[in-house]
């Protein structure tokens, strides 16, 4: 008998979408950047289908594109993730609540005590999702002219982890007595002072935030690159990740994994979660149909300026809707142009398709019925491509109801997915064990 | 016939209280700290009675003090305000919520970000308490071993303003323009970019975040010291004072409207809101009685020993439960031992209550009941003492209860307090004004 495995799911949120060309869908909410009643029904439609998490990504400046895109772009601007979750988290009572913060652009002391109020705030909702901040527009906005070089921000980001989880740790589970008849109110030999004195960050402690109820909110981690996966080993509970097809996702799967034991990890103790674009129809044809109208929602101009970028090669003399003609090899990235490539022949696109897939959203995607997502779904989690998925959807409210309304349902009937939570916790619904405190027994 | 004047009222809130034994008194919640249930309790009876504000104070710091004092104290930890205020404003609809944010140990784009998305997600209801953060516990924690000078500080605080405010009104109030049928999302010539380099911060824009419902969340400010009152004068709409009597408050309160026409703005543009702790009774005595006993909680030794600094003199040894006996004159602050002789002397309290009363809280209170409190109150309000009052509860939920169910009612029957809301917006309730956008008009 097969041991009982079931996926997790995580919501990755942007308020109108990840797709650029998403607001303008029929029923969408294009003022849902700053709408929260928008943001708070679809928390509570997630809870109600016992998501994981609701996951809410970031950026810390106005996306560097160009003017006749960013002007068309929803993804401008949105809620900052941190105020969001928390204004959530007192109107939810199960969903985990992962929000997005820089270990380049912050200090360590106050993400401490944000994530440690959020987890007190939501009964031990609360995630941290460590982003090191690869947007040069952003130092911009820090006060510094050049971005960070790629080594030095992940060498302060394992630091930076180290003196959070410290800070959390500043008091044992037990310190406050709360005695009213002695008086005493915790016990001064319960806290410990973090002291830490490193080359990037001098954090003298301890934080003034008893220990989180999830002893630390659940760490995950979204780098893929060398030292990337090496920090998801190191400090990740749960990685957020996008590999393209089940072939990359098991490599992934399986590097990652692998290096758990090296650092003394069980494999159990990390979930890598990719992001999946999910697009459900009656039939595999409508979900297409649905998937071609949402990229046809995407300013044609602008997009086949981004894929000329992609091909290495100008694209904007091509027919637009016919077959993408051959084109020369070039020094632009390979991989890139394979991918592109191999999305144009795999679907049959036009060259005005393929840039407008390119242009609203080219990662992974389940595209099909309930049955047939369902079914590659299932295929990722028993052929270790992933131990569930962060799901994008395509367009809001209408593609988050639909994978509530029916592909949750389908998953639950397979034995998929939970049909109640069994803890309230994040880290009880990811399967995750309490950190010890590294100071007290 | 007098013009219509009335009080303005936030709650100046610890979760406990600011009053160090509170914990401890008969009917409390010693677990308040890092319990949201009773927060929320709090800001709904607060909404209920129509007052303009939920007042979050902070510490960037476990508070330095002796051990025997601290480990007594419920002060030493709670929630970050500003991921508690995002909380709240999920669950209230009306009522202003101001965090506590310094300007020494942030950076101005997440403060921006931040503020903004509390005033989206609450309606217009967000208000930024500036601080300049003078315990140099925080700067430790900050990677600074010694405390940041006081007149850097304020220099600080006066760019990081502009530079806050800068950002705020990166998008004209009509740039979103989200035209479904064009495509257009937003006009990129109702975009600025802040582009600001100056002496402390290099920023360079535009905020991503629409521009707030109130324009800008409202400015509190609580500096006392003259670069403070200057700060103040220049960008705060809200002072949060503590003058010990109406003497000193009608001075303070003259001499910051004072400075208002100098910098091109009309005395109504800034409100003067001074901390007053409200105990009431049925009787005078039974307040004092009240006063007494919460006193009576603060652990004595650690009491006589902080009294002891303040007078300059070890009164340790004294009978604790005589009068003060005469002391000879030191070199400790002539200030504070002059304001503590005078407590000694008003109210013929012993070493003990004195003691007690210097641990718990010794600024301007009003004890009594509701029709001496609101007499006091009112005197304020028509000799230009203030505007109204941040009000300190001695003890929760009993002493916000109090307030909320006796005071209130007796204010709004003199006429001195709203009966109900008369706007939307923090701003509405404080009647300011919506700044123009410095960029666009």
């Amino acid at each position: 008998m097969k041991p009982e495995k079931r996926l997790h799911l995580g919501a990755f949120m942007r308020p109108v979408s990840l797709h650029t060309g998403a607001w303008r869908y029929p029923g969408g909410y294009p003022d849902a950047n700053f709408n929260f009643q928008h943001l708070k029904s679809f928390a509570l439609k997630l809870e109600a289908a016992k998501f994981d998490a609701f996951f809410m990504a970031d950026h810390l400046a106005v996306l560097n594109m160009p003017i006749e895109a960013l002007r068309r772009s929803h993804t401008v601007t949105s809620f900052e993730p941190f105020t969001l979750l928390s204004a959530l988290a007192s109107v939810t009572e199960r969903i985990g609540l992962v929000a997005t913060a820089s270990t380049t652009f912050e200090q360590p002391y106050h993400i401490a005590r944000r994530f440690a109020s959020l987890d007190h705030i939501s009964g031990g909702r609360a995630g941290w999702n460590i982003v090191t901040t690869s947007n040069p527009d952003a130092a911009r906005n820090f006060g510094l002219d050049d971005h960070v070089e790629h080594g030095e921000r992940y060498t302060r980001a394992l630091e930076f982890f180290d003196v959070v989880t410290g800070l959390w740790d500043s008091f044992a589970d037990d310190a406050f007595i709360r005695d009213v008849e002695s008086g005493l109110f915790f016990d001064p030999d319960r806290l410990h002072v973090l002291d830490h004195a490193g080359p990037e960050l001098k954090v003298r402690g301890p934080l003034n935030i008893a220990r989180p109820p999830q002893g630390w909110p659940v760490i995950v981690q979204a780098g893929q690159s060398e030292p990337g996966r090496q920090l998801a080993a190191e400090t990740a509970e749960v990685v957020f990740c996008s590999p393209r097809d089940l072939a990359a996702g098991r490599a992934l799967y399986a590097d990652i994994k692998g290096r758990l034991a090296a650092v003394g990890r069980e494999p159990g103790a990390l979930k890598i979660l990719p992001a999946a674009f999910v697009v459900i129809g009656d039939t595999v044809e409508e979900a297409r149909a649905k998937r071609l109208a949402l990229d046809s929602l995407v300013h044609y101009e602008s997009a086949i300026a981004s894929l000329s970028i992609a091909l290495g090669h100008d694209a904007s003399g091509f027919e637009p809707d016919a077959p993408l003609p051959p084109i020369p090899q070039t020094n632009a990235s390979k991989t890139g142009r394979a991918q592109v490539l191999k999305l144009a022949e795999e679907e049959g696109l036009t060259v005005r398709q393929l840039a407008q897939r390119h242009g609203g959203y080219a990662g992974l995607a389940f595209v099909g019925t309930v049955e047939t997502v369902a079914g590659e779904m299932a295929a990722w989690l028993w052929e270790e491509g992933s131990d569930g998925f962060n799901v994008v959807f395509p367009y809001l409210p209408q593609g988050l109801d639909d994978v509530v309304e029916k592909l949750v349902p389908e998953l639950q009937r397979r034995g998929l997915f939970r049909s109640d939570y069994e803890g309230t916790t994040l880290r009880e619904h990811l399967g995750l064990s309490r950190p010890q405190n590294r100071f007290f027994a």
